[in-house]
């Protein structure tokens, strides 16, 4: 190939990668994350990245978000991949896989799902058109137990109380106080002030109320209880109590304010702030019916939601002839991780797994070099075999310009021991490969 | 939302996926290769799973392969996403990170890569058009060690060694020893030859006889050494003997000679019949320009390639200019896998992650249930607690149709101790939560 044409790639904007020493915090973080689903008994899942674009569509409101794919040489005739999009979350495919596999699943099913999903979005902060999302959902035949709305938001508090980012907070609400609410308050079209509230911490109260008065058509104290209502916050059932006194009666209202005061109830061990009720929070476009979730950044709530999720009815469902409800929680792990790196928040990590390299000091010696690694590895450590003869000082800067912290000298002759050098400090001392060990 | 529509979903041909029982193998399996790359050093690298298109049409050739993305609701003038495909192997998305992180990577750079990969291909038994692959690849600056080729195949002997799966070969040549020879010959398009002979197995003797003499212009004479070149096949350095004796000479022959004598002979400790070199491996259409690896099983060798890879000069240094050549070899794990799936020849491993059941005598004795698996996860022990209050022997059922080993029943009177029940066995005793241990 002689061909001399340079295109000097450029990255992808939307589409992150990591260098080695950011890669490797990442799949720190996706084994403490696995880990941590894995202590709940949630079991692994993973889907297809596509899925027909009926099964995408079939919750509505999202197409534009949606990728689809093409062959780049299909024939005009062959629509064979004409209906596949990539997903842009993972519920929707799950709610698909567990329809389709009903028979051989036992319920109530407890799944974990950690992959990429695509938005063809246009790229922002904390916007990405491929980022990694880490789900938890329980789907059961009929109706899922009120404790597993309470279990999720413990499972994220755990996972995320073990990596290294800033306070956050997970703020829970109930879709049924809010229609309830609003149902109670004589409104016919509870989801459009849902819609309207959402925009809350986008357009503030004034531009709430203007959309409620002129477009949804409340009158002027219909729309002040639910200002009222979107205001309430707080740490602990009192909040039920609060809501209680704004007045308004319906079953929906007094349903949910049950479900959202045994949801807090539950949680009420957690930490102070870490758990905290937000009547405005509504995941107004989402296919919630029940409990909702949505984690920000304390110190940058504008970021946006690192954390989301809620219960739905009739997701799964719609699939097949039965009730398959569940309740689910996604951490935004790409959203959260690129924002820590971008901000230099992330204590890169090791370059390369690369416990120990062993020394090459000439041709002859290789040999000897191969067995010993063999040695090492067979011991327990990742050993790199330095990949030439070279001299010595140059290996163990490669070493050290990698991050490997030991250096490993076969003898030189026979007869003299095994040495190793702690690239920390400075230290050679004899050692055997079968037997030492780097604590 | 009232909507009734059914459409239940039914499997996208040629995108696998897993029912827990399997995706738990297959996770296991994936840790494995994991464990294996690093325990030779190779660091862990994600690409996007997109590239420009121009990068991914760079080496040529593949071009009716690849998948490209549209935004379903994109407007007529927006062309941002337009120039995107999802990648269809590692090593080209590889070689363009290489480029352009170039100056923030320590070289040699040994970099493993565990992802899904498309193809646009009509699925057919062992060709999937979502799958996933495990590359190692080893790049450097101007030239690439030669004892990399024999590490590569070395790390993919431990790591297939250590999964359940049947007998296999990794089969190696050098594309040197081809054009060599060919060019020895007087052959004016060695790489037409290359080609030919890559349909060996597809088309037999009298085949490529054929093309070798009306389409390539051969003489019988050419044609006859080319034809018993491609049928030298042995498992040490003799086969580079027999070679010799073909008779033909030319520096190109002697550079790959040395070359497969080199690799034979630092792999010849690993078990008869594991690596075999074989003058009929060409990977006809691919961008190797020295040695070259095609694994297959050994009982179903028509199946297709399991592992393939080798050594390529041009495809980093094509996106800048620096000569940036480089040697991989990628495991086709979904390849493998499907296989022993679609036989029943995968073990089934565990429908969920959960060590430990606590049942749930009644609802009052909740609160104690929970903090039960509070104590059994933080000594380390996978827990779930049943989801509603029910008879004991529902719930054991329960675990025992998920697989979950152990029944745990937290004190149903004050006083008395924790019991837990062995499902294997039987047994039931008395066990402290803090303490007690599975084994």
């Amino acid at each position: 190939m002689s061909e001399q044409r340079v295109t000097r790639p450029t990255p992808i904007s939307g589409f992150p990668e990591w260098l080695p020493e950011i890669r490797s915090v990442e799949q720190r973080w996706l084994d403490h994350i696995r880990a941590g689903f894995e202590r709940y008994g949630f079991a692994s899942v993973e889907t297809p990245s596509v899925e027909a674009l009926d099964v995408l569509m079939a919750k509505g409101e999202t197409s534009q978000e949606v990728y689809t794919l093409h062959r780049l040489q299909a024939d005009a005739d062959d629509d064979s991949d004409a209906r596949l999009g990539l997903h842009f979350d993972l519920t929707v495919p799950f709610a698909r896989y567990v329809a389709q596999h009903f028979n051989e699943l036992v319920f109530p099913f407890k799944r974990y799902q950690i992959q990429r999903v695509w938005r063809g979005e246009r790229p922002q902060e904390g916007r990405f058109r491929e980022f990694t999302q880490c789900d938890i959902d329980v789907i059961n035949v009929d109706q899922v137990p009120l404790h597993f709305d309470a279990e999720l938001p413990r499972v994220v508090h755990e996972v995320l109380s073990g990596l290294d980012i800033p306070a956050w907070t997970l703020n829970i609400n109930n879709r049924k106080v809010l229609q309830g609410c609003y149902e109670g308050l004589g409104i016919g079209d509870p989801v459009a002030v849902i819609r309207a509230v959402d925009k809350l911490h986008k357009i503030g109260d004034d531009g709430v109320r203007a959309i409620l008065l002129d477009q949804v058509g409340l009158s002027e104290e219909q729309a002040k209880v639910c200002l009222d209502l979107a205001h309430i916050r707080g740490t602990d059932t009192s909040v039920v109590d609060e809501i209680a006194r704004l007045g308004v009666h319906s079953e929906l209202l007094t349903e949910g304010l049950d479900e959202l005061g045994f949801v807090l109830d539950s949680l009420a061990d957690l930490p102070s702030g870490s758990v905290v009720a937000d009547l405005s929070v509504a995941r107004g476009l989402d296919y919630y019916t029940g409990t909702v979730y949505e984690a920000a950044f304390r110190d940058d709530p504008g970021y946006g939601s690192i954390c989301a999720g809620g219960r739905y009815e009739n997701l799964a469902g719609q699939f097949i002839r039965r009730s398959l409800p569940g309740v689910g929680i996604s951490i935004g792990l790409t959203r959260i991780f690129a924002k820590l790196v971008a901000e230099g928040r992330i204590a890169t990590g090791r370059q390369c797994p690369t416990d120990v390299l062993v020394v090459v000091p000439s041709g002859e010696r290789r040999g000897e070099a191969l067995r010993t690694a063999a040695r090492l590895r067979e011991a327990g450590h990742n050993t790199e075999v330095y990949h030439q003869a070279d001299k010595v000082g140059k290996q163990i800067r490669y070493a050290s310009r990698k991050g490997i912290p030991f250096v490993w000298f076969p003898p030189f002759e026979d007869g003299r021991p095994h040495e190793v050098k702690d690239l920390a400090s400075g230290e050679q001392t004899a050692a055997d490969p079968a037997t030492w060990s780097a604590r």
